[in-house]
């Protein structure tokens, strides 16, 4: 037990932090070691999440009651709210220099301050945390991950489409102006809060459309895109809500440039992740479904010929929880402290 | 009594059979004397579908027991399988040709025999009955509808896609060339035949595309669109499962002609529909659900605007068992036979 | 129009009342002219509840603003929660005397004040109201009805339970201290109010117990079974939360007595509601399905032998929603009102 | 590698052989060495179960093409249909004696060939085999299943009741002849069969028993039970389908004997179930749920007075799939081979 790393999980009675207590909860190179809940602070994480009872697990404390340099923590997963975050991590960074930190919030992840005040409402209250910052997309950024103290964990959204789509823009093999991006998520990308519109009656047995024309995680999508273009890119985007807990789906329409075919999309893809351990290019003309990655940490790619000619559909898909969050975080973690990437998250999906 | 009208229905132990059943057990102003189904003949319909147990209805009998000179019905509902409509219907017409019928099958959607081949692998076995059939697109064709002989009840995809579509395509206000149709429909869609993909360990708890690329619905809209626009109009559709059993949306992505912006489009649907009984446009910049259209015959339309300057995303609903299929039949039929358009169908929808 | 009876709906923006309104909207015989919802006051109900915008209904108002004299209603259906209830009635019934009510919460369900203080905790503040109040099982008391001002809407659970129960103990049938009711329920039960547990992510891909040894249909349960045996009988109860949205199931395992099989307790079921438009008892050894009753005001009754010699398992089924609460309450004004009792809520049910 | 044990499993493209590889992908001490799939015979396991795609995994045969004494296999997992295992077994006994095998069907569950012969309609074909088994409930078993060569894996629906009442029986603690399992599961309990009940469409959003008065399982409760009570024990039991795919609850009502409270009845599984590593009892009082064990090899137990004095109610949970089969066949093969335990199959549930 000694030689583990020790790490903490704030924010740790929402969704996001207990997918994190599932996957690290039996992760061989760390130990869980705080956990924290503001609204239920004193309580066993058992009460909050009756699936871990059976365990060994620190209780729940408040944030506030932290003392970051006498835990000395090798590693913190912050998975609080917008704003929030800014300030715990601001303090924790100033106590404890020494400890890491994967941010699962959206807080760190928009390198340009006015668009975060654009798309935010507010100045940016770590703008010196900001600069160190590194976007979290393991199969973009590894090497900048394995050095950097303050990971931004990346959006589900922004992950299952980035993850196409980044390669084809870097090829200069679609046309950047005519990508449509048609998303479908599980209902766990909401949360835990209480809200009408997710009650379990307001959103069995129906589908609807959201955020349409303005989706903050649209920000995130217009910086990765316009950087692995070489220019400005602004998609179109349309979030929907799928009555099912977990998984996330994006259809991507596409115009193939310089005469490049949907096979040609599909082979750009198939190399670029050939040797990725959580992304998977299904054979041309295949689409993958929500299903077979649920709880696992893996992405499905499929690529198909349009009718029109010319024009390519894409189709990916992950668990919102998993690569769209806590999986990711971890492999992450992994990264940056050195570990084999794919350590306590390389369990194969739960289908049916 | 004496006075209604007597329907049959063909293929009554299918879902869109059960529809149907549903919603004339209550019309004023038809009886239902004959249900077929031929693998259940001579069970109660209350076997099949335990619902109706309690109704006075007529047994399942063979299609090839009856004999339609001597039924004489005023009006029949075709909801059998692709092909064996064809048949069943030339000899219907034949024996009884004052019967009037509306198939809800896709066998006379198609006016040209050539793309009928295309999409359906065979040539058409009753091409003098495809020349007499009208589109049941009432919204459309509702003066043709009146004096038609056989109509052609439109696919759940298609009514979903023409209803916004076509009006905007006819007003020139839309690229024809950038047109993406984005589906989504609950699993009713597939109808109650044996397959290992509509189990439900296999639809629950996921999401997914299917038939990308190539879908028979295509050539319908194909159709309808290009005569709409006065030009050769192929749009980009793809179709997806939800899980949950009632419900199609359609997510479609426009590119504004001529200056035309969100709002324009929004005010040329609001004209259309403002008096149709069944087709109910929202404020502009409010999207639809399908839960709130469940089990009706209504249609809800949305128009945003795009954040791409000049683009817009229409989002239009119904229930694919209702508007979709049989609620449509039975427009269809109340228009055939004279009665007030909304006989039987007007039931607001049940939500939750 | 002149001649339709006016009703008003208290508590519109809840699930009961946006179901009473479903029923209401096409009810041949009366005009819905008041909808209250106080927190939503001011609103068109087609914002709060999508569906019904497109048809003509008055604006949600608060409760305080009506003058219940000058209204001078025909009726009013009371969807308002527990304890509120009895202060609003209290003063419509003094203002307006001449207003029929159906209250469709648990306030005057209970006769005995004891019982009523005992299970809700504190005095009831309407006992005057109290003794004039009817119980609104239709099938059991239809004649105490026909008469009454004041109508207690019986709850889900107990009606499902007692429409099987209570003509086996009237005939003395089965033991009465023997009786175990495994209930099941969907979610619209629980209403529209905010509860973590409430939310979809909770709630779907998952069943439990709830109230386990203590739930204050108990109270009804007791009373009216007690009623009908002609001696105190106190059951076995427990209600589970189904992933589904409507439907409520009772699995009831009794014991014969003097000798009664089951197939004697079915005869006497079959007899008791051989005429009633809205029991349906299936045949001998088949159990009913929720989906068979869903939106309809339909129950459905099965009994079969248990393996146990002189056992037998009851299955009843209804819509939570209808014949749970809001179907029943249109039935009942109905009785009141002097219609035909199955108008506007013949409906067959809608599967799938 | 070469120090791993070598594992085959028959029936690897139904739900339980897929949960099988599900749990031995990762298992240290194990290596997948033989799948067999008659039907899907020479396709990759990726092609029938999408989500194991990306893993090495040997491709799907037809059983008849294996020579069992030259695979010389370590442990089989059986996971085919009733009947058919019998004939597989008794070959593979017979040619390849040093392996063992864990049998996932009935077919070697029941000790008495009456009984067999009764439930089952006809003769055991393996009577020789059937006389060696061993019934694999660990926390019963343990002793003999450590030395055996066939293990019987318990029925779902049988593990859930027994390990509650198993321990009661056998304290004399409740009345044998006065106990009701009313049991609730997930559909992935039916399998991967085409049956029309088990499409998505006739079983979402609603809720039905099956099988009442006459389900096999009620031939292996009648057999543990009564060697637990040590006379004759017919419970009642009611088998019910939860519109969900995973998860089982048994809602037991019981009497206490001898003055026993559902306190003490409560103390008495806490005691037998404090060390073993599957089983949870909680606080009293509190009931479990399903969502809480999904995809864990967690039973959950909860015990509740009722409010009928002397009476209690005791609810049990678990994850059809992996408790409830295939992951109490790796429990047993962890027993069998010397393995910890909990070897591979201690992950924490995955909620939500």
């Amino acid at each position: 037990m000694s030689t583990k790393k020790t790490v903490g999980i704030l924010g740790a009675s929402g969704y996001t932090g207990a997918e994190l207590v599932r996957l690290l909860l039996r992760h061989p190179k760390v130990e869980i070691v705080l956990l924290t809940g503001d609204r239920r602070a004193g309580l066993p994480i058992g009460d909050v999440f009756p699936q871990f009872a059976p365990y060994d697990l620190p209780r729940l404390v408040s944030i506030d009651e932290v003392d970051w340099a006498k835990a000395a923590l090798d590693l913190v997963f912050c998975a609080l709210p917008h704003a929030t975050t800014q300030k715990v991590l601001k303090d924790l960074v100033a106590k404890a220099p020494g400890t890491k930190v994967v941010d699962l919030s959206a807080d760190f992840r928009l390198e340009d301050p006015a668009a975060y005040a654009k798309w935010y409402g507010h100045e940016h209250h770590a703008l010196e945390l900001q600069n160190e910052a590194v976007y979290g997309l393991v199969e973009v950024y590894r090497r900048e991950i394995k050095k950097a103290r303050l990971v931004a964990n990346p959006g589900c959204y922004t992950t299952c489409a980035q993850l196409p789509l980044i390669p084809l823009l870097k090829a200069r093999a679609i046309e950047p102006d005519e990508i449509v991006v048609d998303a479908k998520s599980g209902v766990t990308g909401a949360g835990r809060s209480l809200k009408e519109e997710m009650l379990f009656t307001e959103v069995s047995e129906g589908f609807h459309a959201y955020g349409v024309g303005h989706h903050r995680h649209m920000s995130e999508l217009d910086q990765e895109f316009s950087k692995a273009a070489g220019k400005e890119v602004i998609v179109s985007f349309t979030p929907h809500l799928v009555p099912m807990n977990r998984g996330l789906l994006s259809t991507i329409y596409v115009r193939g440039r310089r005469g490049k075919t949907a096979q040609d999309l599909h082979e750009i893809l198939s190399k670029v992740y050939e040797k990725e351990p959580f992304v998977h290019v299904l054979p041309f003309g295949k689409t993958p479904q929500t299903r077979h990655v649920r709880g696992s940490n893996m992405t499905h790619i499929g690529v198909v010929s349009d009718r029109i000619a010319g024009r390519a559909i894409v189709v990916s898909v992950l668990d919102n929880m998993t690569k769209g969050a806590s999986g990711q975080a971890v492999q992450n973690m992994n990264v940056m402290l050195g570990f084999a990437e794919g350590t306590g998250i390389d369990q194969p999906a739960m289908f049916p």
